[in-house]
C-alpha cells in the first residue's frame, strides 16, 4: 500500500480502530505466555517449499511424496464402501489407544517380511504416522537439556520433532557405510564426560532420508552395543526398508536386539501416507509408558483408517505392490543418477542408493546451496538445500533431490535445468567471489 | 503356577534364561531413561473400565461413546468409494499441516451456526481430534510448574494432556450454573500472589464432561473478562455444543472475544468420532506457532478423512443429523432422569443437563464411589467414579452416568441395577460403618 492510497482511503470506522488495537494489545500481552519450548519449534524448510514446488511448469525434487498412481483405487474405494456400510458402528467409533488388534498382529507379519520375527501385537503401538511415534519417544525420555544422537544429516521432521523438547541434538557423520561407528563411540563419551544424559540415538538405517545412505549391515550389530553398552536407547525408523531395489531387505537392528531398539514404521511409503497409520515396535518394559502417552496425545488412532489397511492387508496383493513401487522408485532413481552423470559439472558427488526416495548431492567445500534455491526456481527446478537436514546453522554445499514423486523424464528435464545453476555456483567459487 | 508345577515343569534350555536375563537387565537399565513427565502419564480411569463394560450382559453408563445408529452408513459408503476412486491421488496423499482449506472453511460455517461468526479459514487448524489440539496448546504455552485452571470437575483426558507436560492443575468449583466467577477470580488471586504463571483456563462451557453443567450465558463473559484482565488466555473446548436439546446452542465465549480464546471444536459428537478429526481457531497472533506445534507431532492431519468429512458436509444434511442426535440424546437423558427420580434413594442428588452426554450424581459426604464401581459391575451396571475427573487424589462421593451410548430401556434397566448399590452404601455410611 502506497502513502498515497493511505491518505486517499476512507477514514476506519472508530469500531475497526478499536478493534486492531486491542488485537494488537492482545498480541503484546500474550507474548509472554509462549512456552520456552514454543521458541524452539521452527516451519520445516522442506514445508517452505512444498507451496513454490506446486506451481505449474516447475520440476518439483523437494517434496518426498510416494507415487500413488499405482494403487487399485477403484477396488480400495469399494472396500472403504463396504467397510462404512457394513462395519460403519466400529469403523466410526472411538477405538482402543493402542490401535486394533487385528492391524497390530499384521504389523507383526509385515515386520517378519523385514527380518523381525519375535515381534508380538502386545508391543506393537499403532500412532498417527510415525512422525506422531517420534513425538511420543521424545516425550517419553526426553528432559530439556537431553541428548538425542542423530545421523548427520537427517530427517528434518524428526528435528523439528526433538527441537520441540527443547532437548541438545547431537549430529554424527556418515560415509557411504552409514553412521560411523567409531565417530559414534567418541562423541558418546566426549558428551558422557561432560555429564550429558544421553536419551537415545535416532537413525534411519536404511536409505536415510535425506542422505539415501544405507547402514552396512556390518556395521549394525556394533551399533546397537555401543548404544547398549553406554546404555542409550535405539530409535530405528525405517519406512523405506522394504522399498529396497534388489527386493531383499536388510535385516533392522531391532531383529537381533529386542531390548534396546523402538523399531518404527510406516504405512506411508509401503502403501499410502494419507491414511496417517505408522507404528512402533516397543521393547516389553518400555511398552506401557510409551502407549500412555500415545493415548494421551490422540485417544486413539482413527477406527476407520485402520480397518482400510486391514482389509488392503488381508485382501489384496499388498507384497506385489511393494514391488510395483520397487521396480517404479529404482527405475526414477535410474533416471535420477544418469541425468546427473550426463549433465551435472566436475566437483560434484552424489549418493547412489539402493531404495528409497532420495539422492544426495553434494557440492565443493565453500558453496552454500540455500541461496542456489532461488536460482534453481528461476531455472524451472526445486530442490531441498541440504542446510535443512541438520541441526546446526553452518550453510551446506549439499542438496537432496527426490526421485519418488515424478516421472523419469521430468526427473531427467529436472537435472538438465539444475546443471546450469550448480556449474555458475561452483564457476563463482572458482574465481573466488562470493556470491 | 502351583510350587508342583514349578518344580515338576520342563527346565528351560540356557538360551530362554539368558532371554530372560537380558530383557530383565534391560528394563533395569532403562528405568533411568524415561523423563521426567513420562511419571505423570497415567492410564485413565475411563479406559480401565473400557474393557469391563463390554463384557455382555453388563449395562454400561460409563463410555461416552455417541451413538452412531443414525448415520447413513450405506450412502457414507458411496462417497468414500468416490472420493478415493475420483480423488485418490489426493486423498491418500500427504496433505498440508494446518489441513485442507475447502474443510476449514466449512469449519467457519458450523461455528457460525454455534454464534461465531467472524472465524477464518487460516486461522482453524485442523488436528486428529481435539484432544489433539489440546495437547498443542499445553505444548505451545506450559513450562513445568506453570498453572493450568480447570473447573472442578473436568474431562479426565485433558487432565492426562496437562499432566503429561507436568503443569500444576488447579480445580475451580462450578454451581449449577458453571464455574463460580468470584473463586476463579479467588485462585488467580491466590496463585498470582504466590509468583505462579498461569498460562490458560480449560473450559466445557456446554455441558461440562462429566457433569453436564452448562455455564450460564451471564457468566461467560464475565470469566472472560477476569481470564483477559489477569493476561490468562481461555481454552474453550466446545464439543457438545450443538448438541443442546432444544435446539439453540449458547454463544460460546470466543464469539466475543477473538483474541483471548483459542476455541477447539470435533467432529467426534455431531459425525463420527473414529475419524479422529477436530480443530482449533486461534487468535491471529497465535495462530503461527499453534499451527507449527501442531504440524510437528503428525505433519498433517489424514487427507481421507478431511475429504470424507467435506463431501459430508456439503452433500449431506449435516443439520438434520445433529437434529437426529440431539433428539436422541434427549430421549435418553429423559430416560435416565426419571429412573433417577424412579429408584435412586434419598439423599443423592443430580444434574439436569440441557444437552451433551452426561449426568453427575451426588452421593451424601463421606461415601467414597470408587469402591462402590466393582459393587455395581457385580449388579451388572458400570459406571465412572467422580475421582476420575479431578486431579486430587481424594475420594470422590460422586460418579459420572452417560447415556449417550444406551437405548432408554437399557438405561433405566441400568439405573433400576445400580439403585440398590448406592442405597447399601449411605445405609452403611448412616451406621457409622466403613465400608
Amino acid at each position: 500500500m502506497t502513502h498515497e492510497t493511505l491518505d486517499a482511503g476512507p477514514e476506519l470506522p472508530a469500531e475497526a480502530i478499536d478493534a486492531i488495537e486491542r488485537a494488537a494489545t492482545a498480541a503484546h500481552r500474550h507474548e509472554e505466555l509462549f512456552s520456552e519450548r514454543a521458541a524452539n519449534i521452527k516451519q520445516s524448510a522442506v514445508r517452505d517449499v512444498f507451496d513454490i514446488s506446486m506451481r505449474p511448469g516447475l520440476v518439483s525434487l523437494a517434496g518426498g511424496n510416494p507415487y500413488l498412481q499405482s494403487l487399485p483405487l477403484e477396488k480400495l474405494g469399494d472396500t472403504a464402501a463396504r467397510i462404512i456400510a457394513k462395519e460403519g458402528m466400529t469403523a466410526l467409533q472411538y477405538g482402543g489407544g493402542q490401535g486394533t488388534e487385528e492391524l497390530r498382529t499384521q504389523i507383526c507379519e509385515i515386520m517378519a517380511a523385514e527380518g523381525i520375527i519375535d515381534a508380538r501385537p502386545e508391543n506393537v503401538v499403532i500412532t498417527a504416522g510415525s512422525q506422531s511415534a517420534q513425538d511420543v519417544a521424545t516425550k517419553v525420555f526426553c528432559n530439556p537439556g537431553d541428548v538425542v544422537l542423530v545421523e548427520n544429516p537427517t530427517y528434518v521432521g524428526a528435528l523439528n520433532t526433538f527441537e520441540a523438547y527443547q532437548v541438545q541434538v547431537e549430529a554424527v557423520d556418515m560415509d557411504d557405510d552409514g553412521l560411523i561407528p567409531e565417530l559414534l563411540e567418541a562423541k558418546i563419551v566426549e558428551l558422557q564426560a561432560k555429564g550429558k544424559s544421553i536419551k537415545f540415538l535416532y537413525t534411519i538405517p536404511n536409505f536415510n532420508n535425506p542422505s539415501g545412505i544405507t547402514l552396512a549391515p556390518a556395521r549394525r550389530q556394533r551399533i546397537v552395543d555401543i548404544c547398549r553398552n553406554a546404555n542409550i536407547l535405539v530409535l530405528e525408523d525405517n519406512p523405506y526398508g522394504l522399498l529396497r531395489f534388489d527386493g531383499n531387505p536388510l535385516a533392522p537392528m531391532r531383529a537381533a536386539n529386542p531390548h534396546d531398539v523402538i523399531y518404527m514404521g510406516s504405512f506411508s511409503k509401503i502403501f499410502a501416507p494419507g491414511l496417517r497409520i505408522g507404528w512402533a515396535l516397543v521393547p516389553e518394559h518400555l511398552q506401557r509408558r510409551f502407549y500412555l502417552a500415545s493415548e494421551a496425545v490422540t485417544l486413539c488412532p482413527p477406527t476407520l483408517n485402520q480397518m482400510i489397511i486391514s482389509a488392503y492387508l488381508r485382501d489384496y496383493d499388498w507384497q506385489g505392490q511393494i514391488d510395483t513401487y520397487r521396480a517404479l522408485y529404482e527405475e526414477r532413481c535410474k533416471a535420477m543418477l544418469a541425468g546427473l552423470e550426463e549433465y551435472m559439472p566436475a566437483g560434484l558427488d552424489w549418493t547412489r542408493p539402493d531404495g528409497g526416495f532420495f539422492v544426495w548431492v553434494t557440492l565443493p567445500e565453500g558453496v552454500d546451496t540455500y541461496p542456489l534455491l532461488k536460482k534453481a526456481i528461476d531455472a524451472g527446478v526445486v530442490f531441498i538445500p541440504g542446510a535443512a537436514f541438520t541441526h546446526s546453522d553452518q550453510p551446506s554445499n549439499k542438496l537432496r533431490l527426490a526421485f519418488s514423486a515424478v516421472p523419469p523424464e521430468a526427473i531427467t528435464e529436472g537435472i538438465r535445468r539444475l546443471a546450469p545453476v550448480l556449474r555458475e555456483a561452483i564457476n563463482i567459487m572458482d574465481k573466488g567471489v562470493t556470491a
